[in-house]
């Protein structure tokens, strides 16, 4: 498994393009592969044609890469395009459909003014119906985190944690879009947004690319000396609209996707050493470890207060800075989550690197759980 | 394999939910099947936020349809989003990785104002180059028949005889956005959009979704009674500007996909009894017919002027009617192509019913020719 990253951040100079070749040709040369080499390209996008006027974005972005004649294909499933994307390259490399797919992710959001990039990232939920009563994502989670303080007891601070140790970590990643060590106090008090959240508890918006090289396992030393494998993996899906679910403190395509991913790989939720969870919001890091067994329902908001998923504590989760600190390209997230992973289990984390480093879970979500790709990995 | 299309035509009072989930149920019933029996759902779209402001679209169409948990993935392709759709679709059954894939492709495009349809349709070009210059695909396209006049010595009314023979189809078929008969004069003497291309040179903007069932061969007499098989099918990719290619005249993606599928389906070019190509515009029919080895280059022209292609020629081309007559709902035309052969091979096309039916293929193409998907098919 080859891995490229791109820095995450606001670049006024970079254009949607160049961050995704960039992305893809740092992996090539990770794994020590030519673009001719690569049988099958994926492209995870969400929203290329609103944020930049381009769509058509899998061939766009291949040929740029030197990657001609082959299948090029472009997926979107919201903030887990590039997630889905990547199970779809995995699903075909597994099956010895092909052996070298190269999966790409990307996003350039930062072009558009505030007031459209949520109106873009609506898009992702109902149109139809919660949206168009003027719902937005950070409105559908703080409902979300209401119903979860009501029910569980859930306490502000412990999503304003989150936040605290998510931009722990990301200050130490060279790629974050935000390396800045907040307070706890500073997280408490930050500017409203949807109450109970508040501006340190909703990601960041952000340009950014990242990249993965998937082979067979019997090949995978051709490429690198320290292979990672996919020991596990499933993507589910879920209604699209909050309102359709019959309970907002749960989503079933998390708890399915997980549950098939630990089945595929034979491990129980408390052997996972670390993490990448999708904290869109600070509540849905908090729901993830829950819906993924890391903790009993209700328990996730003592269990990160306590500092259980710190960078130091017994299971690290978002050692990249999530998408909180290390920022959020939709399109690009649930590569990036993979990346990190990947960084980590070969021990090449620099200073966050952490001890225990051989069993780890990415989950990317999309929108508010329709869409959810859990990848168990671990080193080959 | 089961199918199922909506009509295809301009429907103030449908949205693209309601036409998708017609599709997908007439497809169930067609092949006697559960949505609970469905392990994956795929969704062919190109430009749902852009057109009806809702992305994020496959989980918003498979619960719609009673399909919960599975993967549901939304494949965007230009023009051959569906084609892709159903290649991804073909890949995961013939791979064994699963049984009953359902693909279904959708575009609705009439609630936008022409002028902002161009500009959608534009995005499936490379607009930081070609289409940033002013170009339309009316006027990419209108460059590929100059040019293909000047090199071989195509006439106006090779093209024209394109528009009559495919509305002649189309006029018989009940499903058709434009059940119109028109005489070579009147497709000659139309509206000039780009020259030398008029109005009945280009294809129509239309609402409409189709589905395909997709089974392992030897599980498909549980859901038909006249199984078809895909014998051949394969999907290509080049260049997104049309500048960047070396030779307008002929599309490599379409020639490369072709040789793929023959080679994989065991036949030649000549064997193929009948066919849909995707006649965005009346030369790309005539491209097609030579890129796909039906006649040699440059005789595509003439072959057309003279009938060959016609419902009752020697190998019929289009005889849904074509994205001319039949509609060009961009995200459900590669999904329809299917469904019209599928009609065909079973005897079932009523009226437009030709005599040989047993072996066909499908072009489906995105932009102009960045992506090509061709299918073949033929009874099991």
């Amino acid at each position: 498994m080859g891995i490229g990253k791109t820095a995450f951040g606001a670049f006024a100079d970079r254009d949607l393009r160049s961050l995704a070749v960039e992305a893809g040709e740092k992996c090539l040369r990770n794994a020590h592969a030519a673009p001719a080499q690569v049988e099958s390209f994926y492209l995870g996008n969400f929203a290329g044609p609103a944020f930049v006027g381009q769509n058509h974005l899998a061939p766009y972005v291949s040929t740029a890469l030197g990657i001609y004649g082959v299948p090029s294909t472009r997926i979107e499933a919201a903030c887990a395009s590039s997630g889905s994307a990547f199970f779809h390259a995995w699903t075909e490399v597994a099956a010895g459909v092909y052996d070298l797919v190269l999966v790409v992710g990307v996003e350039k959001m930062t072009s558009q003014p505030t007031a459209r990039v949520s109106q873009i990232l609506a898009e992702a939920g109902d149109c139809s119906g919660e949206m168009k009563v003027g719902s937005t994502f950070a409105s559908l989670f703080a409902m979300i985190a209401r119903r979860h303080m009501y029910e569980f007891g859930t306490k502000k601070e412990h999503l304003s944690m989150v936040a605290v140790k998510n931009h722990a970590a990301g200050a130490l990643n060279p790629d974050a879009h935000m390396r800045k060590v907040i307070t706890l106090e500073q997280a408490m008090k930050a500017k409203p947004i949807a109450e109970p959240l508040n501006l340190y508890d909703c990601s960041l918006v952000s340009d950014g690319a990242a990249a993965v090289l998937l082979a067979p396992l019997e090949r995978a030393r051709e490429f690198t000396a320290k292979p990672v494998r996919v020991l596990g993996i499933a993507q589910c899906s879920d209604y699209v609209a909050l309102d359709q679910k019959a309970d907002i403190v749960t989503f079933p395509a998390v708890r399915r996707a997980g549950e098939q991913a630990y089945r595929m790989a034979g491990v129980t939720p408390r052997e996972i050493e670390f993490a990448e969870l999708h904290d869109c919001f600070t509540i849905a890091e908090i729901v993830a470890t829950e819906d993924l067994g890391f903790v009993e329902k209700g328990q996730g908001g003592p269990y990160a207060f306590a500092g259980c998923t710190a960078l130091r504590g017994e299971r690290p989760v978002n050692t990249s800075g999530g998408l909180k600190s290390k920022g959020h390209p939709v399109g690009a997230t649930g590569v990036a989550q993979i990346c990190d992973l990947v960084l980590q289990i070969r021990g090449e984390a620099g200073e966050r690197q952490i001890e225990r480093h051989s069993l780890a879970l990415a989950e990317n979500l999309g929108g508010s759980g329709a869409t959810c790709v859990v990848t168990i990995l671990g080193a080959a």
